[in-house]
């Protein structure tokens, strides 16, 4: 039988509580059918408080023999700064491993009723997610004087835009052929009309597949209006983090918003993990919704090559809701809802 | 009698349209109270493929004489790039009078019915209109090449950030007292962290109010899944441009959002327009919703210091939307919802 290796991070406040759940729904999928080798590492931030990192110095070293990483929320903004838990932990790992397509599924599922009128919408986000807005390029002059400027510079680069682009074609391509890109060059003039320009260049390549063009402002209003003519969106860092909170609010919120940050490459092992964060007011009480991560489970296991098991964990999550099972907060523990999704896929 | 000069800018597509619409609206409710001495620039697209220039080199110091400028839309990508016609005409208006408060108010007028389930919000948005991340401050390297780099730098000034920071505290402290300070500074380190601690120092000066400070991801997906616990909200010129549409789409659509680009110095003419573009697909078909424009008349009516024929037009607008007029798009032409209103302000 073959054997996969996942490092699985719980991370901070409900990730810990999700994870578990994820987890036992991962080997209820497994059984019979492959098997999961699990090492957990406690790195979070009551690890930073302990220790003054939130992982090893060989932590990204660790890692890398993996198969797979699920990790599932990072940050307790009371005690430690975000700065520190998501730059300490969260992105050094999307960058160091190239997870370049952050991709988010957003639909209603069976049973959930989102916040907008309109329904039957099926959306793809690949977000890119290793330069661009979230560079982390910039600084500040005449710090704290009436003449302080702070500058932030987006970078992009021909190789990380034309890479993330090609990946929603192919995406789409699988999918109903229409690739949304989102920018903003009428009024960025340096940043997203070279992300036009490339990709109006591989659209070329991909004459099956219609594409759109699109401002960030115009996209968040269409995301609202009509959600339902959108099928593979693609957008840089930050467009893509904004587009995705949208997408997790009008598939019902951010308990049901899955993520997979992948090396499409396979140079080095991708993650996985829920849209949400750590929710610290919320957690250890058995109250959340383990459905983004059960979904994100759903990912990965399409990632390792088994689309069938894949299949399987996503439509036992959507017996579950279609019975009312964790479709709206505090309707269902968090263990009923893991219990019904198990019962699903042993049914 | 009070005599208020206006500049007049049409400009392209249905920008004509509404202008003339609201212009008529302009016209009966100043009836009996003020004069308004109109002048009608004809810059456009159509003026740039006559004259080469969207307005000839003293158009600046030509609209800085008079009381307001009040623009349609400006737009006719088909034949003339955005970066021509917005970059030649809108931007640079905003930018030469200093018009730092762009504002936009969001709520469902009586009879609209929005895209969302929730109703009985009432937000406004105050973007920063003149520098951050559309300070047009970039370049890219190595042109075509494999290599090509791109880079665009958000540019946030003390000032900047601290005079519409205030700017919004006081339109909070004279609403509801709550302010939403948009960011997201987990990260960018940056411009966005600095933004923050601007917000931390002036909250101190306005202690009855209540600030939150939300990053723009969780602010776009709460626009849709809590409208109603917002009221000022304040954001840099790129998260304003996208919370703006965002907001335009959770009120009915872009036929409803009015949006006043203010010099709250004074030290130069502030520009009133409804939020939407020049739309040539339905351009001088009598279709186009003037409410936007209408309700950007009432904008501008308040600043000139008419707040109350300003209140009677608003009054207006939601007395014939209240009928069932103009609630969506298709139901009534231009002509139509612009008699209805006249006859409301007549009534
Ligand atoms: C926590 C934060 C840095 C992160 C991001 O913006 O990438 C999160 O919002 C996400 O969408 O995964
Ligand atoms: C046309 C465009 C440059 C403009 C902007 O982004 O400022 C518009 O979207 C707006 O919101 O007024």
């Amino acid at each position: 039988m073959k054997t996969y290796n996942l490092a699985l991070i719980p991370g901070d406040g409900i990730g810990v509580d999700v994870t578990s759940a994820a987890m036992e729904v991962l080997s209820a999928a497994a059984r019979g059918r492959f098997a999961v080798e699990t090492t957990a590492f406690p790195w979070s931030c009551a690890y930073y408080l302990e220790h003054g990192v939130m992982m090893p110095a060989d932590g990204i070293e660790t890692l890398r023999g993996f198969d797979a990483i699920f990790l599932g929320a990072v940050g307790w903004p009371a005690t430690v700064p975000d700065s520190v838990s998501l730059h300490g932990l969260l992105l050094p790992i999307r960058q160091a491993f190239d997870q370049y397509a952050n991709i988010r599924p957003h639909r209603l599922l069976a049973g959930v009723e989102g916040p907008l009128k309109a329904q039957g919408f099926d959306i793809l986000c690949i977000r890119e997610n290793t330069e661009g807005e979230y560079s982390g390029a910039g600084g500040r002059v005449h710090r704290g004087s009436d003449n302080e400027v702070a500058v932030e510079t987006s970078v992009f680069t021909r190789k990380g835009v034309e890479r993330i682009l090609r990946f929603g074609f192919e995406q789409a391509r699988a999918r109903r052929k229409h690739l949304t890109s989102v920018t903003k060059s009428n009024a960025q003039k340096y940043s997203m009309v070279f992300w036009d320009e490339v990709t109006r260049t591989l659209a070329a390549e991909y004459p099956d597949v219609t594409v759109s063009h699109m401002h960030i402002d115009a996209m968040a209003a269409k995301m609202v209006m009509a959600p339902q003519d959108l099928d593979v969106v693609v957008a840089s860092n930050l467009f893509g983090d904004i587009l995705t909170d949208l997408g997790a609010a009008i598939q019902g919120g951010l308990g049901f918003a899955a993520s997979a940050n992948i090396n499409p490459d396979r140079s080095a092992p991708s993650m996985f993990e829920p849209v949400h964060g750590s929710a610290p007011d919320i957690a250890g009480k058995n109250v959340a919704n383990p459905i983004a991560a059960i979904w994100s489970v759903a990912q990965m296991l399409d990632h390792l090559g088994e689309a069938e098991t894949s299949a399987a964990v996503l439509a036992a999550i959507e017996a579950a809701t279609a019975q009312g099972i964790g479709i709206r907060p505090g309707l269902n523990t968090t263990a009923e809802i893991k219990a019904a999704v198990v019962a699903a896929l042993e049914a």
